[in-house]
């Protein structure tokens, strides 16, 4: 018997980060499989839980639900020391968090993503227009990181596995990483941390012909 | 003497925000004016003070700082009565914060800005597109307000100046708002809390002119 449901999707890391945090907070969970290619998250069933129909979705005991992969974080992450208690620390948090989901994750993941639907040509002008953004990413982490181990309140948080979900697949977006030492030891240090995993799949072979069902856009 | 230090440039609406909230919170603060348009945060001293080169910027008396607007209505706000103190209440406010700027922001405050500057004319496929995800946005709101008077924790919250701030702006990017009799409600009710402000002014009439020089993307 468990108090939390995940609506989850295997090979989103809005998902991923979500498996992980709970891994390291050590808490049970009921993974309800969502496959975003087979039309799970079209059903008037998936509307009524998640007006926006993305993944991942949190239902507690009470029936009550959370949306927005961050804000699930921050729900489960609170009380622990995952999450700092004072303003300026939460705020620092706060920060990340957003940026994460109006930058890290469309330049990156959003890039991956069409490259591998086939929504993108990897040399078309769009792609190279978000692998240009990628590169903003990763030089505005590159700079925090000169003078920081972790991206907020001096410690490891849940700013540092938001922005790792997507962060960490810059490559398969065909983003060259190499210049960035500062980010490399940064992935290397989240990896480091206990109860670590990383549990994402692939998206499916077949992903480009199944995309023109999917709603992720 | 003040103990807050506010960068901000008049005419965005992620710093009007701010300004709100710190009159509904009554605080006094200092005030930077940035003119993005001649350049202010192009400067190297800008870029030490935010990376992003984003307005607004906070700075306390101790010489920390803290950029993206919703993260500092977050510092700004705790301790008060508009932001939750549970776990739940704050994660709502915390969806709704990046909600802002991954789909309000860009949707309604960046098709404005390009309509402005005439980066986009008005009937372009890319004004198009942007106004298409205008009023998935809207609607989005609309449906969340069927059942409540505020956007999170049943209480006027910083979650709703953060998305008041651009959406109230929507007729201002040639969205047709007419449809949405909750929003316009919401908005409506924003307006009438205690102290409310609205102080933002239009942008300079030759900013399609100033545009070229500018960084605001």
């Amino acid at each position: 018997m468990t108090d939390l449901r995940l609506y989850d999707y295997a090979a989103s890391a809005n998902c991923y980060k979500v498996r992980l945090l709970l891994e390291q907070l050590e808490r049970d969970y009921e993974r309800v499989a969502i496959d975003i290619f087979d039309g799970d998250t079209l059903t008037d069933a998936y509307e009524r839980l998640n007006p926006q129909r993305s993944t991942p979705v949190l239902e507690l005991s009470d029936g009550r639900t959370l949306i927005e992969s961050n804000a699930i974080l921050w729900y489960l992450a609170a009380g622990t020391p995952l999450l700092p208690d004072d303003p300026f620390g939460q705020a620092e948090v706060c920060r990340w968090l957003i940026y994460e989901q109006s930058d890290v994750m469309p330049m990156i993941g959003g890039l991956r993503f069409r490259l591998v639907t086939g929504r993108f040509a990897p040399d078309s002008e769009s792609a190279q227009r978000r692998r240009t953004g990628a590169h903003e990413v990763l030089r505005i982490l590159e700079r925090h990181l000169a003078t920081r181990s972790f991206l907020a309140a001096d410690r490891y948080s849940i700013a540092d596995i938001a922005v790792y979900a997507y962060a960490h697949l810059a490559e398969e977006a065909g983003v060259d990483t190499s210049a960035y030492h500062r980010f490399h030891d940064w992935l290397e240090r989240v990896r480091e941390q206990p109860r670590f995993v990383d549990d994402l799949v692939p998206y499916p072979p077949n992903a480009s012909l199944l995309a023109g069902r999917s709603i992720y856009g």
